[in-house]
C-alpha cells in the first residue's frame, strides 16, 4: 500500500530533497498535502506533478495569487499561515508528515500531527531545541515515532537499529568544522557573509549554513540527540571531522563503536526515513573509502567555537533556556546575514542573551512561544547595540 | 548463572586472552576444562589458577609429565590428543566451547561440540575455509550459534545485529596490508621472516603473522565471511586500511554503511563474544579517535599480493579447492618459515598445488582430511623444489 505523505516545507532545500525520493517511487508513495510559503513558481510545479489534495502558502494574497495560476483549481484546495500547516498536518488521508520547515513554525503542526497519530519525519531541528521535551512526550503518550532525516541523527537513529540500546556509554556526532575550523581566533573577526555560506561539504539553506561555521549547528545537534534519544548530555560528544563521511558513532560500554558512514547527500537519510522501517534499494551514487583515501578527526576547539558549549549549558539549565538560545541564535544569524553585526558576536550575543535569562522550568507550549518571542525581542536590541 | 567454558587451545596467544576476559568476571564464567598440547608450565599455572575438571595435552607422555607435576591430582583428569580435545568438546558439563585451537586440529571437536549443541567460540579460521559448507550445515542442523572472535568477522557479527539482514548490498572487511604492503612488488623479493612476523598493529602468532604478511589472512577471511554470514563473493570486498580501527563495514542497498571500530585489542571482541548475546561492560582502553587523528584507506594491490584473488577463486570453484588452498599455504607458510622457500613463494607455490587439483564437489569431513592431507604432501613436495 502507497504511503500518503503531507510535505511541509516542499520549496526547502530537504523539501525538494524529499519530492525528489518521492518522485522515483511512485509505487511506494503518494503525496497529500504540500506546504510552500512563498516560492509560487516552485509550488504550482510541484502541484502539477504530484497532485495533492491541499497546499498551503504563507498567506491570503499569496494563496490567491496562486488559485489563480491554477489550471484546474477544483482538485487542489489552497490554504494558508499556521491553520492551514495545521490542517494538512493532521488530515485524515495522510499517513505521516515531513517536517522541512526551518524554525518554531514548525511547532505547533507537528504537535497537531502527533496528536493525530501522524509519523513524523524530522528535518526541523529548532522545535526539538525548544520544546524536545514536550515533543517527545506527546510522541511517546500517542505511541507516534519520530524518525529524523538529519545526517548526524540519521545516522544516530541507524547504529541504535539493534539491541544493545541499554549498553550506550557514549554517541559521538561529528562536526565537519564548518569553513573556519583552520582560522586562527582573531581572523574570525573579519570573516564575511559569502565566506561563512560557503560550506566545505554540503549546500544548505542560508540560516544552517551559518550555524555550522559558528558550530552552533553542532551544539543544536547535542540538545537534539539528547532529546530524540534520551541521552544525557555527558554522554555526548563531539568529534571534528572535516571530510564528513562518518556521521555518528555509538560506543557501547565494552568499547566497541557503531558508526555510521554516508556520501554528502541527504537523499540517503531521507530514503531511509520514509521507508523506515524498512530499508528499501536505491540507486544513489555509493561512498567509495579507497577513492576517499582518508577520514581525520580532530579535538573540538571550544575556545575558538564557543558555542556548543553554550548548548551544553542549556541542556544542564533545562527548562526554557534552550528555547532562548535558539531564538537568539536565530536573531544574531540573521543580523549577521544581514550585515548588521559581525561573526564572532553571533555566539557572543547568545550568551548574552542567555546570561540575562530567568529560567522556567516545565514550560508548557504558551510559555515556550512566550519565551522564544521575548527572546528574540531583547536579542534584537543587543543586535542593535553592536551594530556594526 | 555462570557459563561454563571449555576453551581449546588456552596456551596460544587467543586462548589466553579468552582467559584474561574470563578471569576478570568470575561471577560470570566458570572454565570446566582447558587444552594446551605442549606447554605444560603454562597449563600448570592455568589448572591452579581455574582448577578446570579437564585437561587435555598434545600425548601419553606429556599427560604423564603434566600429572607428576600437579599437586592435587584428583580433582583434575588429564587426557590427551584427539579424543581428549573431542571429550571436552562434548562433556555435558559445559555450556559452551571456545575454539583457540590453529588448523586443522580443531575440525573434529568442533564438529562434535555442535552435534552436543555447545555454542561455539570461534576463534580458527582454517576449519571455515576449509569445511565451512559442512560445519555451517551442521550449525544449523543443531540449531547451535557460532560466534566469531576475529576481528574483522566479530565486527561483521557486531554490525548485523539489526534487522537489516536482507539489505546487504557489500561486506567490507578491512586489511592492514600487513608489513610489506608499502614495498615495490621486486622488494618483496628479499623480505626476511624477521621483517615478515613484526606486523605493524597486532601481537600474533607466527602462522597468521605471515598470513597477514601475504595478505592470504584476508583472504582466508573472505572465505571465512563468505560462509559465517551465508554472502555471495561478489558481496565480500576487501579495503586496505593500515590504521585497523575499522574492523569491518556492511553497505545496505540503501547506500548507508555500518561499520564496527575498536582499539587493537582482542579482549573486546573475545569479551563480546562470551557474554552474547548480552554485551556486558568492561573497563579496557576506549578508542579515542581525536588521538587517532586519521583512518586511510586504499584499494587492495592484488598484482603486488594475489593471495586474496587466489581465495576468490577457491570460493567460485567450490568443493575442496579451499581446503588445498589452507592446507598448501599452512605449508608453505612453514616452509618460508624454517627459511626453506623465499616470501613470494608462499602464495607462487598455494597457486600451483591449486591448479593441480582435482576438485571433489560435496566432499564428506573424511573426503576433507584426505585431500587436506594429499594437499599437504604434494605441497611439500614442490617446497623442495623452490628451496633456497
Amino acid at each position: 500500500m502507497k504511503k500518503r505523505v503531507t510535505v511541509l516545507g516542499s520549496t526547502g532545500s530537504v523539501g525538494r530533497q524529499a519530492l525528489d525520493v518521492i518522485q522515483r517511487e511512485p509505487e511506494s508513495f503518494e503525496i497529500i498535502a504540500l506546504s510552500g510559503w512563498k516560492n509560487t513558481n516552485l509550488l504550482l510545479e510541484q502541484i502539477k506533478y504530484f497532485k495533492p489534495k491541499y497546499v498551503v502558502v504563507k498567506d491570503e494574497k499569496t494563496s490567491k495569487e496562486l488559485k489563480n495560476q491554477l489550471p484546474n483549481r477544483d482538485n487542489c484546495r489552497i490554504l494558508f499561515g499556521e491553520y492551514g500547516l495545521i490542517k494538512i498536518a493532521t488530515i485524515k488521508e495522510n499517513d505521516f508528515v515531513v517536517v522541512a520547515i526551518i524554525g518554531m513554525a514548525a511547532l505547533k503542526p507537528t504537535i497537531e500531527a502527533i496528536s493525530a497519530k501522524k509519523r513524523i519525519i524530522l528535518a526541523n531541528k529548532e522545535i526539538i531545541v525548544s520544546a524536545g521535551e514536550f515533543v517527545m512526550k506527546e510522541a511517546k503518550k500517542n505511541e507516534v515515532e519520530i524518525i529524523p532525516v538529519d545526517s548526524e541523527q540519521s545516522g544516530i537513529f541507524q547504529c541504535l537499529q539493534s539491541r544493545y540500546l541499554d549498553n550506550i556509554e557514549k554517541i559521538i556526532i561529528t562536526a565537519s568544522g564548518g569553513p573556519f575550523y583552520h582560522l586562527k581566533e582573531s581572523a574570525l573577526d573579519s570573516v564575511t557573509v559569502e565566506e561563512a555560506l560557503n560550506h566545505p561539504n554540503w549546500k544548505m539553506g542560508k540560516k544552517i549554513s551559518i550555524d555550522s561555521a559558528t558550530l552552533m549547528n553542532k551544539g543544536l545537534e547535542v540538545i537534539e540527540t539528547h532529546w530524540l534519544f534520551n541521552i544525557p548530555a555527558n554522554k555526548i560528544e563531539v568529534l571534528v571531522h572535516p571530510q564528513s563521511y562518518i556521521h555518528a558513532l555509538v560506543q557501547y560500554d565494552d568499547g566497541s563503536i557503531i558508526a555510521q558512514l554516508s556520501d554528502h547527500d541527504m537523499h540517503i537519510p531521507l530514503h531511509f526515513a520514509l521507508h523506515y522501517p524498512e530499508r528499501l534499494k536505491n540507486d544513489l551514487p555509493r561512498m567509495n573509502l579507497s577513492k576517499i583515501g582518508q577520514l581525520t578527526f580532530r579535538k573540538l576547539d571550544s575556545k575558538r567555537f564557543p558555542s556548543v558549549d553554550l548548548c551544553y549549558e542549556a541542556i544542564k539549565q533545562s527548562g526554557t533556556f534552550s528555547v532562548v538560545l535558539n531564538a537568539a541564535n536565530e536573531i544574531a544569524v540573521n543580523a549577521f546575514l544581514n550585515q548588521m553585526i559581525r561573526f564572532k558576536d553571533i555566539v557572543k550575543i547568545v550568551s548574552i542573551v542567555m546570561s540575562k535569562h530567568q529560567n522556567m522550568l516545565n514550560p508548557s507550549i504558551s510559555d515556550i512561544f512566550y519565551q522564544d518571542r521575548e527572546a528574540r525581542k531583547s536579542t534584537m536590541k543587543i543586535c542593535n547595540e553592536y551594530k556594526m
